[in-house]
């Protein structure tokens, strides 16, 4: 079905990711926050700022540089990683000194401001931060500081998403055709999974979703042991993980003949997907994405049967800023990677959802899914 | 090995848990905390007082009774699931109306002093309650009010937690023997989970850790691509889950002859473990467990070499209360259930590490995994 033939690049070999620039844009965004260093504790972000890829962290960028404190277990890989991309940090590996070295680090650049990441620290951390780490400090909830850093990808992320989106569609070409011999969702899925791994994938993006028959009608469908059979919708969401980068596509199988209505379900979404697509640019608001695809929906009298928003930025986490949907209030950003994912679900017939993983660019857009749009199995 | 064959129950025949009595000892428990009525955040803590199981969820308790606010993807699945459960509560689905419900609900009851979950609630929606949500009430940190109820096992969660045991004996029984054969890590580990799936396990307790050779010495170690060979002591740790609760064991398998070292390491771990597990009873110090086990291990010299804590409680979290380590203050409780894993790792020669998960009793406690701990394969 596709022209050329689906490819996984070699991931020993992707353009390498441009850590070290980071933490400087971060420090230019921290006067229009009110604050003069955060204390980064989203371990996402973290990872971001300085290639850690550990369980336990937290991250000072204060003025005088970084300050980098983990516990015992990842006290060389800290070392190792975080010279690996030629990020300078006080690394602190001792429980005992953790404080010590952070509320000094504080004190010593005379920050009388401090900013938390208010969605990724719990209330009983902030608690201990203001009466024992920081008493003398102002601590500030920001939101969303290190996230509008992540929106626009550079080259070594947008190889690396690329190739987790190649791995899953060279994952789904391979088993696909497993779908006419009626195996359950989660056979099915499972297949699907050691598929991924088998092309190199590090793990599954999130938990693939196999959903047939009336099953496809629930958009967050979990692979069950219901048997795909002649005439079901099968909604396959699913994605790989390539060095800590995620995908994410979707394609709906017709295993048989597709009845008319079901047709015409594939049909419409097939339009709105392609409608949402071409609407996707540098400089266009999310929300008239979304308006894209439910145009084509609303018109074809399914728009109450859209059940979701038209999708979500990819990169290190599976879904991340910027959201497409109808309350977004972002504007695409060139180098951004966002989902296109219009859906149609009628518990009668099933469900139809095609999804593609889109790179922005100034024109347009490039896809990065590259599996075909035809139903047959 | 066994004298008695591992089975695994019919896990369709489970005792029923009691979920309906759960939220009463809850409300009993509010006023020692100074607060009237608790807003539950924690989605596990959610699970465990009505039986829900999606992934988003509020729940307020009252004097009034219950408030639950889910979204429209879940509002069927609330209702029949506290229905089936006998939990009665107001169930709010539309996420206009929510705030309204709760925020209502507290100032119908007269409430002036709410707790939150202090470790289950961001500093951001803490300033949302704060603000907006309810601004004539004093809003008080709680900590482990729900998971102190949690600590003593009902007989439906005992029942739970031994079947989830059960399919981890009978699946590593079933693959052991590959161990023979030079599987790499991973492949060893992606037989093992699919084993717990074939007898039932709903997923994997937790990542499977199989740590060979050299791997072995670190405690936290992820499977990968060494193939395990002659020589090797092999870490396996692993746990099914089973209707939302988990079980975690650990055998270490020597392949082929032991060296000296190494059946030293083994005898040694063997007996702290032995001495830990003899050590559990109702009204012990948790603390007292984990010093039974270290003092066999620091009398053999390795007192360094035991890199982690001895055990954990477990349960619809795979670590929750108690603690049982060197820190801990927690006194054991009847019908808790506990892991007893020391280890002792040595880069050159391997690690050893042995773990039962156990109940606790009045005279003692009663093991729930029932493995052999011969190290043969």
């Amino acid at each position: 079905m596709t022209a050329t033939p689906l490819t996984v690049p070699d991931l020993g070999a992707l353009a390498p990711l441009d850590v070290a620039a980071r933490v400087a844009r971060l420090q230019e965004a921290l006067p229009g926050a009110g604050v003069e260093a955060l204390l980064v504790t989203n371990l996402t972000n973290i990872r971001y700022l300085t290639g850690f890829t550990g369980s336990a962290a937290l991250l000072l960028v204060a003025p005088g540089g970084l300050t980098f404190v983990t516990d015992g277990r990842y006290g060389q890989q800290a070392h190792d990683q975080l010279a690996a991309v030629g990020v300078s940090a006080a690394i602190e590996v001792s429980s005992d000194a953790q404080r010590q070295a952070v509320a000094g680090a504080v004190a010593a650049a005379g920050v009388t401001r401090l900013g938390l990441e208010a969605d990724a620290v719990t209330w009983a951390a902030q608690r201990t931060y203001d009466t024992t780490w920081f008493p003398e400090v102002d601590l500030v909830p920001t939101t969303g500081l290190v996230g509008a850093l992540r929106v626009a990808k550079d080259d070594g992320e947008l190889a690396r998403i690329a190739a987790a989106c190649a791995v899953a569609d060279v994952a789904l070409a391979e088993v696909r055709p497993r779908l006419a011999d009626g195996p359950t969702e989660d056979e099915f899925g499972q297949e699907l999974d050691l598929a991924m791994r088998r092309h190199g994938a590090d793990d599954v993006s999130f938990e693939t979703i196999v959903a047939s028959g009336p099953n496809g009608a629930k958009p967050h469908h979990r692979p069950g042991h219901r048997r795909i059979a002649e005439g079901d919708l099968v909604v396959v969401d699913f994605g790989a993980l390539v060095d800590g980068y995620h995908s994410d596509m979707t394609r709906t199988v017709a295993v048989g003949a597709l009845s008319p209505t079901q047709q015409r379900m594939y049909d419409v979404v097939l339009e709105a997907q392609a409608a949402g697509v071409a609407a996707v640019a540098e400089g266009v608001a999310a929300r008239d994405v979304d308006r894209a695809c439910r145009a084509v929906i609303d018109a074809a009298g399914w728009g109450h049967a859209f059940l979701h928003g038209t999708g979500h930025g990819v990169g290190l986490d599976i879904h991340e800023d910027p959201r497409v949907g109808q309350a977004s209030t972002a504007m695409l950003a060139s180098r951004s990677v966002v989902t296109v994912e219009p859906g149609v679900y009628l518990p009668e017939h099933g469900g139809v959802r095609i999804e593609d993983t889109v790179v922005v660019t100034p024109d347009g857009c490039r896809p990065i899914t590259l599996t075909h749009k035809s139903p047959a199995v």
